[in-house]
Formats: C-alpha cells, sequence, structure tokens
C-alpha cells in the first residue's frame, strides 16, 4: 500500500494562461500563426499582436511581439483564487525572484513579475476577461468559446511551454514549490544530474518543461506547444507545413517522455512550434515519477525514431556557435 | 472582468478509483468486458472479479459482482491525501448520509462509506496498491502500467459514471458542497428544475453525472463509460460490438453537451456501457457553467443526430413499466 | 471453384470525369464548394464555374451552373482510349439513346451526348487537358496534381454520383451493357423488384449508384459525393457543416451497403453533397453482387442509425409534394 | 490536350491473389501473423499454412511456408477470365520465361508458373474459392467476407509486393507488357538507369513494387504489405509491434513515393512486412508516370523523415556481407 508522505499539495496555481513570443520577423510570424496554425487575431496593442486559438476561453493564449531576437517574452500563470495570487506573491517574494506588481495586460487583471531561477520572466495573475466572439465567430454548440473555423492545422488552443536551463533540479524544484507543479516524468543523466523535468498543474501530462540548455545558456526557449484533438490533425497539419513551406524538424511521431504525438517545425522568426495531441492524464493525486536514464533515452521515440540532433541543441534567442 | 467570488476551492477528492457493477449474468458480463472491451482480469474474490484497462494506475477499476440484478454497486473515490480523506468523511458523518468506516477492499485501504441524497452507495479512500504487471503484460514504455495488447476494444481506463437520480439538484449541491466536484454543464427544464449536471474534479470534462431518472427511481446507473485515445478507436468499437452481438443503443457520433464522442451498447447482465473519448479540457478554474435550455436541447446530439428514446428511461436495475 | 461465365468484360470507360450540377442560387452555392468544401476555382465561362478538388488530375470534377432548378446538369464519362470512345457512341447510339457529338466543352475534347434510360444527360469523351496548378497551389510533392490548402472540408475529388431513377434496374443493365459497369451490390424489394444498385468501373466499391425515385419521376439527382482521405476528416468536415450553417441531413455514420463513412448536407441551391471516405475495394474480377431484402435494409445503417426519411424521397429537382 | 498514344490497355490480369512467404521460423513467424497482424488460419498443408485478413474475397492471401530461408515462394496472379488466363499464359510461353502448367494448389485452379526476368517465380489463375466463414467467423455485414475479429493489428488484406531485381527496367517491361501493369511512379538515377518502379493493375497506387538489389542478387523479397483501411490503425499497429517486441525498421510516416502511409518492421522469420494504407487512387486510363531523380529522392519520404539505411539494403533471403 501507498501511504503516501501526506503532505497537502499546492492548489494555488491553475495554469499557464499565455506565453509571449518574440520575433524579429513580426509580419511573416504573424502569418504562420494565422495561417499555417489558423490561430484567430482578437487585438493589437503596440508592437504586439493577441492571438487565439478556437478553444482558449479566455481572449488569447499568445501575444506575439517584435522584437531584435527570437525568444519567449513571458509566461502569464492564472491562479485558482485571487487569495491564491496573493499567497504566491508574498511566498516567490521570499525568494528573492519577485520582480514586484505591474496593472496588467490586455484582457487580464494585476499580475505579480517573477523570474525562475534560470531568468525565464513570469507571471501570476487572477483577474481576466473571457472570450466574447463576434458576430462571424460565434460558435453553435454553446460550450465552445469560438466557431471552428478549421483554417489551416486549426490548433485549439496553446497546451504546454518547454524552456531550456542552464540548471533543471533547480528550476524543478522552484517550480514545485514555489508554483504548486507536479513532476510526472525526469531524465536522469548517468552523473546523476537531471537533464529533463515534465510537470504539471493538472491531469495533464505537462503544461512546463525544462529541458537542459546545451550551451549552459539561460532564458532561452525549447518550443511552445498547441493542441489539436486528433493524432489525424498533426499528421495533416505536416501536410499543410509542406505545402506552407514551413521547415519541418520532426515528423509526426510519438513520443516515449510523456507519450505525446507531435510535429515539431519553426516559425518563420526561428522559434520552435509543435502541434500536438495526445499523451496521458494522471489521475493519481499521487504518482512516482517516471525516471528515464542515458541508456533509456538512447532508444529514441516511442517507435524507436531517433531524435533529431538540433532538437537537442537549438533554441532561441539562437546561439550561433556550436555547444560545447 | 471575472472577479470571482474568491471562494477557495475544495481539492480534497481527486478522482473516481473504481465502480462496482452488479450483474445477473456474471459469466457473460465477464466476456464482454474481457473480450470485446479488452479488459484484463487482475483479481478473483468470491462473487467478484476485478478488471483494467491497460492504462489504469491501480489494480482495477471495475469490480463486477453477481447479483440478482444490474445495476451500480459503489462507487468509489479517491482523495487526495489522508488528511483529506479525514477531513471529507467528517464533512459527510454531518450531513446524515455517512455510513461509517470499513476496512477496505481489495487493492486499497481503509475506506468512509456513504451514499449520495439519492441513495447511490459510495466510498472515500486514500491508501491504494498500484499496479505491478505480470511478465506477460509488462508494458515496453515505462510511464505506461500495462503492455498494450489491443484485444478488443482496448480500453485505456473507467472514464466516467452516469447515475441517475429522483432529484438531480439535490445530489448535484451534495458532489459540488461535499466531494468538491466543479460543475460545467447542465441541462435546465422550463419549469426550473435541473434534468442533468456534469460534474468533474479535474480539467476532464466530466467524471460525474447525473440525470434525471425518468421513473423518479432511487439508486439506478445510467451507464459507465470507458475511455480510449482516439475517435477511431470508438469506430473500430462499433463494428466490434456489430461483429460481436453486443446490441448497440447509439451509433459513434458527437455530443452536444460536454462533446464527448460516443458509442453505447449495454453488456450483458443489462448494464449500459459507454466508450468514449474526446470532450475538452476546462482549465478555466472558475468557469461559468454552461445551462442548456430544453428548446436547445430537443435539437439532438452536435451534429443532429435525436438521441434514441430509450436512453431517456432506461437505467438499470431496470423497471419493466413504462416511464410516468 | 468459382469458374464464372468466362464473358470478357469490357474495359471501355474509365470514370467519372465530372459532373454538372444546378443551381438557383449561384454565388451561395459558389461560396460552399469554395468555402466549406475547400475546392478551387478553376475557371469560369457564362453561366458556369468550374471548380476542382486537391487531388482531381483533370482541371476540374465539378461544372456549378446557374439555373432556374436545382438537379444535375449532366454526367461526363471518360474512356480508357479513343477507339474505346468510338466504341461506345457506336454502341449507344444503336440503343436509340444517343444524342450526337459536341466539340467538347472546357478543358475536354469532343464529347458524345445521350442519356440514360431515365433520361439523366451524360456524355462521353477521351481527350483532356491536366491540370496544371498556378504558382500558389503548386505542390510539394511531385506525384500530386495540386498543393493541400487544408481550406474548409478540403475535399480531394469527386467521388461517386448518386441519380434516382423510376426504373432502377433499366438504368442499372444499361450503365452493365453499354457502359461497363459493374454491379457490386444492390437492393431487392419482397416484390421482386430493385430498388437500388451500386455500379462501378474500377475497385472502388461505388462510381454510380442508382435509387428508386419515391416519386416515379424521371432524370433526378439524389446526390454528389466528394471524397476526403479518412474518417477523422468527415467528422471535421461535421464540425465545419454546422458552425458554416449547413444543413446537416445525416450525421457521419457508416452505410450498410458498400460501407463507405457518410456525412449528408444540402448546398444552398439545394442538392444534397456528401462527403464521404472508406468502403472497399472491389479485387475480385468476378464477384457475386451483394443482395439486400427488405428486412436486411429495415436495420439501418452499418451500426445500426436508423435512415432519416427525407433521404429516401428528397431529390432534385425538389418536388413538393408527398410521394404516393 | 492529352490524346494519348491510344493504344488499347490490357486488361487480362486482374489482381495479385496470394503470396507465399518462406520462413526459416514457421512456428514464431505463424504467431506474427496470428497474434499481431491478427489473420486467421484458413487451412494447414504440409510445411505451409494459408492465412487470411478478414477482407480477402479468397480463401487466403498469404502462403506460409516453412523453409531453409526466408524469402518469397511465389506471387499467385489471377486473371480477368479464363480466356485471359489462357491469352497471358501463351504471350509468357513466347517469352521463354514459362514454367508450364500446374494443376493448382488449395484454393484455385490450374496455374500457368513463370519467372519474371529476375527470377521470383509467379502464378497465373482463374478458377479460385471464395471464403465461406466458419460460425465463429460469420460477419454481421453480408458483404463482408468475415468478421472482424479485431485482433492484433486486424489487416484487411494483402496489399502490395516490393520484390529486389538486379535490372528494375527489364523487369518492370516485363510486367508492363506480359502482364498489363501500369507503371505510375519511377526513379530514375543520374546515370539514367532505374531503381525503383511502381506498378499496378487497379487505380490503387501501386500492386507490384520493383527496386534495384543492392548487391545485383536475384529473386530476393523486399517486403509485403498488409493493409488496414485508417493511419490510426497503423499507429495502433506500431503500438502493437512496440508491445509484442517485434522489432520496428521504420516508424509510421508518409511515403513521399505514391503517399502510402507506412510502418515496417521485421517478422521473426526475419522477412520484412508493412502495414500500410492511405495512397492515392488513379483514376487517370492514362496517366503520365511520375519520375523522381536522385536529388529528390535524397529529400527523404513525404514530411522529411530519411530513409533508414537496411530499407536501401535487407531483403531475403538475407546476404550477410555488406553491398559492394
Amino acid at each position: 500500500m501507498s501511504e503516501g508522505p501526506n503532505q497537502e499539495p499546492l492548489h494555488d496555481v491553475a495554469h499557464i494562461g499565455h506565453a509571449e513570443l518574440l520575433t524579429p520577423k513580426a509580419e511573416d510570424s504573424l502569418r504562420f500563426f494565422v495561417d499555417v496554425l489558423g490561430m484567430e487575431v482578437e487585438a493589437t496593442e503596440g508592437q504586439s499582436v493577441f492571438l487565439r486559438g478556437w478553444g482558449d476561453y479566455q481572449r488569447y493564449s499568445l501575444k506575439l511581439t517584435e522584437a531584435p531576437q527570437a525568444g519567449l517574452g513571458h509566461l502569464a500563470l492564472r491562479t485558482w483564487s485571487a487569495d491564491a495570487l496573493r499567497r504566491r506573491a508574498e511566498a516567490i517574494e521570499a525568494t528573492g525572484l519577485g520582480g514586484g506588481w505591474i496593472d496588467g495586460d490586455l484582457g487580464h487583471g494585476p499580475a505579480y513579475r517573477f523570474t525562475d531561477p534560470d531568468g525565464h520572466a513570469m507571471e501570476l495573475y487572477w483577474e481576466t476577461e473571457r472570450y466574447s466572439p463576434p458576430d462571424h465567430l460565434k460558435p453553435s454548440l454553446k460550450n465552445q468559446p469560438q466557431r471552428y473555423t478549421g483554417r489551416g492545422a486549426a490548433i485549439k488552443r496553446l497546451d504546454h511551454v518547454n524552456v531550456l536551463a542552464a540548471d533543471v533540479r533547480a528550476n524543478r524544484d522552484f517550480a514545485e514549490q514555489q508554483l504548486g507543479f507536479r513532476l510526472y516524468e525526469r531524465i536522469q543523466l548517468d552523473d546523476g544530474s537531471e537533464s529533463g523535468a515534465w510537470l504539471s498543474l493538472s491531469i495533464a501530462a505537462h503544461e512546463l518543461i525544462y529541458v537542459r540548455d546545451a550551451y549552459g545558456a539561460r532564458g532561452r526557449l525549447h518550443h511552445l506547444a498547441f493542441w489539436v484533438d486528433t493524432r489525424e490533425e498533426v499528421l495533416r497539419a505536416a501536410d499543410l507545413f509542406l505545402d506552407s513551406g514551413i521547415e519541418i524538424e520532426a515528423a509526426p511521431s510519438k513520443h516515449a517522455v510523456a507519450q505525446g504525438f507531435f510535429l515539431y517545425g519553426f516559425e518563420p522568426g526561428g522559434n520552435r512550434i509543435e502541434v500536438t495531441t495526445g499523451g496521458y492524464l494522471v489521475y493519481d493525486p499521487d504518482p512516482e515519477p517516471t525516471v528515464w536514464n542515458e541508456l533509456e533515452r538512447a532508444k529514441g521515440q516511442a517507435w524507436g525514431v531517433k531524435t533529431v540532433e538540433s532538437f537537442h541543441t537549438y533554441g532561441t534567442p539562437v546561439i550561433e556557435e556550436q555547444p560545447a
């Protein structure tokens, strides 16, 4: 019998609300997210365009911002309540990684800014605007926030974010202890160090992933992943990438870790983008994380596909020289 | 901006661990769950057989028990912690619906018994045995509890339970207040009464559903639903039902409420069984429940399929006469 | 052992090249075929727009023509060779149903016009123009005639045509004897008459279907069917129909006859349109046709879905009164 | 306008009826075809087991024969008629590759034996026994030869055969001229020689493929391909291969040539086996074959997956040393 440590789990942070993506090619990137991924432009403000999938309950899940370099602008996490927001802000303040309050941004209320130990900018917020579709995007089913247009890959919502970190373990600990993420899988190298950690705030197999930065750099992005409901839509997205001239880094297949079904490509700004579905749901409130060793990971993905080398090194901002 | 009531949500109950199903035709029912649904027999004890899907992390999710009449034996819910179990037991005890502690059952520890207001037998437990596969069922991927055999519909796990109730609203309130279920959708008749409520403990669109009993009877079961990962597997299950002589009540289509993709049939003991996938995930920690009215529900399922009459009346134990 | 009649099969007609569809609402119909079915406009001439699926090897498979009433303009069949065209023209001329030669139409050469016994206008032709895509529609794979745009249901090509006939048997005989269609399935009513015949020129389960006209009318169209490669695309098309306001007559399910996976709806001009995939391939050069009787057909579709009443009576041009 | 050469196409051979596969590990191979591919044993005779998919209209499509070495026993092709059989036998006799008549084999009548120029043993036959299922395999739909059991990958039928040849062009010419195969795609190397030819007797994209033997050997087999109706079933087959311990050579993806969706693995006897679906149908009676050059093929499969090296060299019987 597993009795568990009987530690009361932390339920203060609900989910990743949106990610801000930086692109040096704003127009081309926008065309990719609208025409190829099939997102809708919900608003434009300054150098940023706010984009949504047809299943997003908030106004947007992607803030696309023109910038000199590709990369992650920030990650915004929504809490379970106003009190939870206050609790988390205080706890993070105490770690020394806090950055203070901001008034909010388009579509959401006051937010507490901070960075993870690796330096990725993050925010916590509670108040939000739910999406209210214009007439041409009104859905037929009232439990759906927006009409299904079917344009491009027709992604439903932002699914998860994978960030690179110089020290995976330190960031994973922070995510668990300060934000209440739960660890479902991790990779432990033969030297005992951790090279990847799959974390979630819910029964979804992953919402935030930390992977070791091959350059030892800080604050970089590995990829943003957008959800579709079926594997057939991932296969279809590959046809769309192909005929839209989007470089495919990894053709559709099934991950061993977390068992997600994937397609990886690069948006014109240089950021890696995943179209994903599948995986598993973790109903176990007290699961023992799956630990993979080097030998096991060397087998490649679930059906034996070898991971392409760039997947282990490339991130944004791009570092031109070879990793050490 | 939605500021919400800022009520701290209850996170004490994690998920439905298993359901006990009663069958007057034990042997035929067993053959259905093993050969047609593709479950594994994990243990046998007395008049009960304990069955599992390939994705269940615990030893079993279905306890199939021989009994004079079809119906639901009990529902067992696993808590988030030992403390959460104690908290819930005390709270339910105070409602007068408590039934005291039992030592547990095969595969799990002490359980607190109670009934919902309608009289369905339920249990709460914390300690559990995780599944340890015998050699012939060891999986290739270590993040999977069991080998994928592919036999029959090859269901992955128990997904949700739909019970009939004389008073939906009273039971929904109990589930929300005492167990921490969250209400995602409901049907409100023109007379103001509630005829259906879709409840969940997680981001899954539903785990427990209450639907009005057309007979005003108490404690009956509408159906148990078993999960497969893809719509194609639901279509495939329909071919298997057809060629296995299992009566199909409703051919595969998409629900309007909760948007699940369904196939309904009857196991030989008379209980309605669903093979399901799809639906949506509710990341919103504070969603406004979708309310459907009679006119909207009269449109049928998502793509206009009219709901078959038996779906509104049939439950187990079976009541032979016509509903009032 | 089946020795067969050892009659040399006729191999003169290759396939249905295109169908001309009449619509009283030219603009709305065009929007449907372009936006919802995802076809491309290849040319416009007079009152007609020529449309293609991404997999059509010829310039178009649908000629959409404005007309006072909905219905079928004509069916054009391509032969296996110039000689085969001459042979068929002579043979049909001899039946008295011939209509003489025309110079051809956009995209194809000289054609021999005729009607089937029921009066549906048909043409035979050999010379054709293969599709040459403009730059924005050039495919990445050279064995594909056109880029996959993914717009709307993204149908690949015209698949089959179902026409109503006052006397199914007479038309089926004509199609077999004069055109070389092979009969794969048919429905025989208890009175011995034939109410449906599924015919093909190839291993595809059907290319031309005759179904009894419930009004005893002549020359009417039951539906045009457009192909997609997967069942998931049919399900997706249903979501698109729903959110585009296209009336769904029959939600996706699997036919018993020919086992095709279907979705039926009405284009704005009133013609019934199917999105289809699946079925089976008939490699047997000498198959015994499957004969269904009334009792068997009363069971509904493959998984028990009852056929909606309009499916048995509605055709275009529309007849307003009730059938006898 | 394409007027074509107006050569009357040859329609004498209908399709590949069955393939005989040789295995040095008869028992293990049989277990693979029954348990993993899901075929049924229809008969056993001498050192051979006759196996069928649920969609085969004849008694079997695979004859599995114990032999010292893996490889292809023979290919059997069914003609369109008894006359066609005689015509083809006479024509082949005249080429000097004929081998005379045999009385037939289990399930089919007299057959004319011959080899292709490369030395692969082939047969032509007309008379055949159609499948008559025992009670436990009777289907619910009368247009289906056998019940769908869903066991293992549940392949429907033998789909195509890929053989290695020292001189692809000579064998392709023979298949076109003597058997009436039509060439749909081919690979032409920079030196002008042909390294692959995709041939079909029907609108299916391929039934027989010749690929250059990297060793210059003769009579070897590249793979047998078995059909499933959906891509999801190919993905599912990959999970089954994985958890059944079947070595996966190439994980599911989409071919560039012929666009088939594939999974390749090795049956225990050493023969390469494909589970396949997809591709396209060639309705054009006079298509211009797609010609791929070396540069184009170097791009890998449709979505950029690089072809694994063994795919270019491995065949059965196995040659141990490295190719020149």
